[in-house]
């Protein structure tokens, strides 16, 4: 067993080649709908830059992401990382497709397409599982179905819902997630699309970069909902991945919920300790887009000010255009944080140790 | 003229002590509506220690924030403050109004109240005029009205509406605003209830607690919305104020503005800074509710990471509940930047010296 520190990367997007590759998994009566509308989800905030690396195009020539062989060759063995977790792409949406069937059918035959896919290509492939949050009631069937296959490391759904994710609807969701040993991730992009209201507070946002500035006041919303509403009382096992979301709010958010707590908490009787024990003990939050601070120090200040050293997870987000390389996104990071970042703080949280 | 600094209240709550105070400012056709249902925004988040300071009643035993004399000897003088900011109460409701001619109306006679029974009391009274924002073309006559009375400081509005506050549909207001050398005030409170969409991207928070807690992530939309815009290149002179809103989440907006800038600046090809120069520039924040992390060093550490010493402008909030006291709530300040924000940054932004 060598002495070099584990590396992992929490957020690596594998893409569907071609929608028929998912045939084999999905129910026929469904077949025309996934081959006509995929996901169904429109996407008014374009990118110019478009959200894929052009460089990280397989060999083929086919969707950045979509090839397991190619995604080795380019990310894995190119950077030496011992495991990276497979967190989806658009499929993510389905949970904010009108018709709940067809968003568990798809789904679950994504789930089998990612097994039988990705999962057998390569030991240092973990993996998300996809849940439909609109179908509690399916999600917890999935995760049972297929939450404990030994590379399916985490349950993920995606950030954007009509009720935030402290709300009692979700609970058989945790309930199932706890007992399974499996973190619940969320992940962005899908804020202000399909089934949901708008992007904050005071409607939408006009533009993909404005858009994009501010999907982690999502986040902000969800943890301070799971942590009001006793979630992490209630199942106390329960680990919550913030995939994609910033982290330099978190000295904002928990100093402010602090502040109300001492004010307020006779209306959480259920709570018995500071909203950010709560935090620090049950979220974790994946680093990538990395905040970019004139001076990079300060990112650092931020994370001990919090005392979130070991709540943060390296991501790199390949092969979204907003990648963050693993060799420079920490450089200025001291020794030790750099270490717990770029991989022992993804180990204890999803169990796995050096082959 | 005394060598002592100035002292400044940048957020105090001035109510209407009955209803029929309004009536002689309004025209008849409204007063059986504005007496029977007043703003007619219901408030669904209930706070167990109310809104008001039960130790802030008038000795008429009238609602807190009622009396203009009470309010000079209970809080002026008690602090010795040079300059307070009224800036009204549930009067700010009225943009949520579905009927814009009676919020309308009912704005423009509660201005004209705040000038005859307050401004008339005492020199240390400055107030914010209020504006319908759902009504710009109103808004900017109105402001054309009244904003060059000298005790007039600043135009506020409340922070929830249908759209960000970058949006074109309000250029005219910041236009009127800018010319007659008027900050724009935001303040929080309407989010998620009357006429608006949910507080956040995912619905609904269940208690006044959990509400109350995202209530800074509608500022950080409008922040994010005035810049992306394009509104400060537009409005070179305008100056914002997010009263109550928050101050540590300001690290977390600039870095990710920033970074996003930087990839993505060819969709907002108006802008020739970088998105937190803008912010520097042109956006004022409101200390209560102070945050009040455990290290009091760590929210000066943010002030001068994001390099907004002179930005952040001293708020009590009297006589809410969550009142920060004069005395209190920078004592670990540094003296330089104590001084800037209980008075000085305000002084220059309001253009107020010492009488």
């Amino acid at each position: 067993m060598s002495n070099q520190p584990l590396l992992i990367d929490t957020d690596v997007h594998n893409g569907i080649k071609s929608p028929r590759d998912l045939l084999p998994y999905l129910s026929k009566v469904w077949h025309s709908q996934w081959l006509a509308s995929g996901t169904g989800l429109g996407q008014p905030y374009y990118s110019p830059v478009g959200v894929l690396r052009q460089d990280a195009v397989p060999d083929d020539g086919s969707t950045s992401g979509s090839d397991p062989h190619f995604m080795v060759k380019d990310h894995v063995e190119r950077f030496g990382f011992d495991y990276i977790v497979l967190t989806g792409q658009s499929i993510l949406e389905l949970s904010l497709h009108p018709d709940i069937d067809y968003a568990n059918a798809v789904v679950s035959a994504y789930n089998d397409y990612l097994i039988e896919q990705w999962l057998t290509v390569d030991k240092r492939f973990k993996a998300a599982m996809v849940i439909n949050h609109s179908d509690p009631h399916h999600a917890v069937k999935e995760i049972e179905r297929i939450g404990l296959h030994p590379d399916i490391v985490e349950v993920i759904m995606c950030s954007a819902a009509n009720k935030l994710y402290g709300h009692r609807v979700y609970h058989p969701i945790y309930e199932a997630c706890a007992n399974m040993n499996l973190p619940i991730a969320i992940h962005p992009g899908t804020e202000g699309r399909g089934q949901t209201g708008a992007p904050t507070a005071s409607g939408y946002p006009s533009r993909y970069m404005e858009w994009h500035n501010i999907l982690p006041t999502n986040y902000m919303a969800h943890v301070n909902s799971l942590v009001c509403e006793g979630v992490f009382e209630k199942f106390p096992e329960l680990k919550v991945v913030a995939i994609e979301g910033g982290i330099a709010w978190l000295t904002h958010l928990m100093w402010r919920m602090d502040k109300n707590y001492k004010a307020l908490r006779d209306t959480t009787p259920w709570l018995r300790k500071m909203p950010s024990d709560y935090i620090r003990e049950h979220v974790f939050l994946t680093t990538q887009p990395i905040e970019e601070p004139e001076n990079p120090q300060h990112l650092v200040d931020i994370i001990k000010m919090c005392r979130a050293e070991s709540q943060i997870l390296f991501s790199s987000d390949y092969p979204h255009w907003d990648f963050d390389h693993p060799k420079l996104a920490l450089r200025s990071f001291p020794k030790d944080l750099k270490q717990a970042i770029m991989g022992d703080n993804a180990a204890k949280l999803y169990g796995l140790t050096r082959v």
